[in-house]
């Protein structure tokens, strides 16, 4: 039998001894355990962007692999540590809303989630500031050695939930908002096709902020280098792109910048909204 | 008998979840898999960048291991996904070149290429935008459980190569350019040993771009802090450094910067190119 | 029996080859070592830092496992390779002292030092600007599959120390510096709960540079964010931290500030000593 896999996300970065710590003490209580990075390099406190990630790349994973969260900015307070059943997948998170869109994109999926309690299975002393090393790291440990979810704590029925924008309809469109930029620039939007079956075979103009993206493609290189364009993301979104460029500097938008996605005969003559107005920064 | 190992070599970055996603699906295949990272910080779209990773460091790895590369500007369009055994690796590559270099330091062991084409290997639904996640990594997974070569598709002949500076004689000396970068700053040349072999014991007197490199060293801390040298790097391939320091910074010079080499007794009065003039970025 | 683990803590980032080339070689000797990333982003050559990296990451990890650190500014001078048996853990280090904190955390545990000589375990052909390659990755290799530490060269008893800057006693108070900045920017000192024992019940009044830090609290998120408080951190030190920011660029202080504590009933008129003047940087 394979050995079992614990992935680690995190927003600890790599040059602080904080993600070393975490994998020292799993592997203190589980040899066998293989350590499986997926990211440190969440931005600092970020829910939403650690939210994103985690509904796009946990459901690539074999079913009951186990995943270790920790972007925390409660760490010491009564948030609560949770173990997750989620999209068939086991999750160790704060208390926080990380895996609510996760959640949202498996809805037929039975969830479990347990409050992580128990002493016994956590260090023996715990710091206020680090319950990953003290509280995350050896419930893994223990997780993978065969432990039943169900020995961590009881079971409840009430957890926090992350809001997320929501694309709306208008006169002949849709208008939703960037949610998540990706490391090559694209700036990934909440539309999905599903938004956009009402448009049937017209043909789509999609304006970002105040600029008409002038075409839209099926794969980046689609168009030339330099070209800015819009496509349907590896993620099932509508994205902007410039092509082996970097939309977000190109156009200086970021996450919560306004799209519209239009199909009738005349191009809207509302102006968007500021984009900062759009998404408080998580 | 020890886990198939699988090597990870991008430009994704790790804060969006594209390496996650990958890691997922090939444990998702072979659950015995061992994931290795080597990089995912190739700049973007960079090829002769990872093109000079590859070739320094596959040849450290034992034979036959599987080396998955994804450094894809064409990804979606009509470029191939090849296997191919190479200097006693097997890698999956987009077919873009970025193994040329590899395969010429080489030159005589044997290479075979096979055109990654059986959709049987691939996911169900092959995103345009993504073959990471959808060709490669399940590829990767299906020949870590043994799956040969010949079975992803039919042996081809032909395959782009990326074409790279050479280092040229002129009178009484050798003429190259930087043609790496490396984390410290260091300066590598496309300028060899063997290039250098007509000076005999004369000594040499290194110039980069207008700089005249005053002291040449084997080990960098023969010298101290902040001087600048010239020594043949750990690839064997002569680099300009400062002690303790970053070169590149120091000089403001970068990939393609111009290198002279001479052994005459006068200075050479020929000027150097511009720097900006020798190597468009790839 | 589990597979032996080995982890690797360098200053080579990732891009540049030299991470990848060291798991290769290790992977040819022992194809069944499980290769740990720790980091590689220590800033170069600084060896105050990878020092609290080890103090505070390798006491987490099963005893005996073998740790390779390869921050070396001094590569292909006379300084001796080691291997340390420290803590319980077995470390290969160049003989630049960074390893004295973890040695200083542990005193009453003993230590056992082998200078790394014996060339059979090295490769062939040792560059004199890589021995993370040539010596450091060979060597791992072979301990870990159970070549004893003696056979690698004979023992030593006199190696490199760092020095550390160490709190000290002042009317009334403590006077210390910041000895780490961490990736969310909190500012951690040398002063411990025992340099405060003293204090009794007293309350704390902490000064960083000019800076009167307003509260101490036991987590983070007791204050709301943005607030500036001190607190100890998970390495058992005290820290100046925003809470939900980042204190290091909001106070624009760094490695070698000065810290004062005070539990007299009269604020020191003394000023402090100015930052920079405090800790050369290594």
């Amino acid at each position: 039998m394979a050995d079992p896999i614990i992935t680690l996300t995190t927003d600890f970065g790599t040059a602080s001894p904080f993600v070393a710590s975490i994998k020292g003490i799993i592997l203190g209580i589980n040899a066998n355990a293989r350590i499986v990075d997926l990211t440190h390099e969440i931005p600092p406190f970020n829910l939403r962007h650690v939210s994103f990630f985690l509904a796009e790349a946990l459901p690539c994973f074999p079913p009951h692999t186990i995943h270790v969260v920790v972007v925390d900015p409660e760490v010491g307070t009564q948030r609560s540590v949770l173990c997750v059943h989620v999209a068939h997948q086991r999750l160790l998170v704060p208390d926080n809303g990380c895996w609510s869109l996760l959640a949202a994109c498996h809805p037929t999926q039975p969830v479990k989630v347990v409050k992580v309690s128990e002493p016994r299975f956590h260090r023996a002393n715990v710091s206020p500031t680090f319950h990953g090393r003290d509280i995350f790291a050896p419930v893994a440990g223990y997780l993978s050695l065969g432990i039943n979810q169900a020995e961590l704590g009881p079971a409840i029925t009430q957890w926090r939930k992350l809001p997320w924008p929501v694309a709306g309809r208008v006169a002949d469109g849709v208008r939703g908002e960037i949610i998540f930029v990706d490391h090559f620039g694209n700036l990934i939007s909440n539309i999905s096709p599903k938004c956009l079956a009402e448009a049937g075979d017209r043909p789509l103009r999609v304006t970002i902020a105040d600029f008409p993206v002038p075409r839209k493609v099926r794969a980046y290189a689609e168009a030339k280098k330099g070209d800015v364009v819009s496509l349907f993301s590896s993620s099932g979104l509508l994205e902007v792109a410039v092509v082996q460029g970097n939309a977000s500097k190109h156009l200086n938008l970021n996450v919560g910048a306004p799209m519209l996605v239009e199909w009738g005969e005349r191009r809207s003559t509302a102006p968007l909204p500021a984009s900062s107005a759009m998404l408080p920064s998580s």
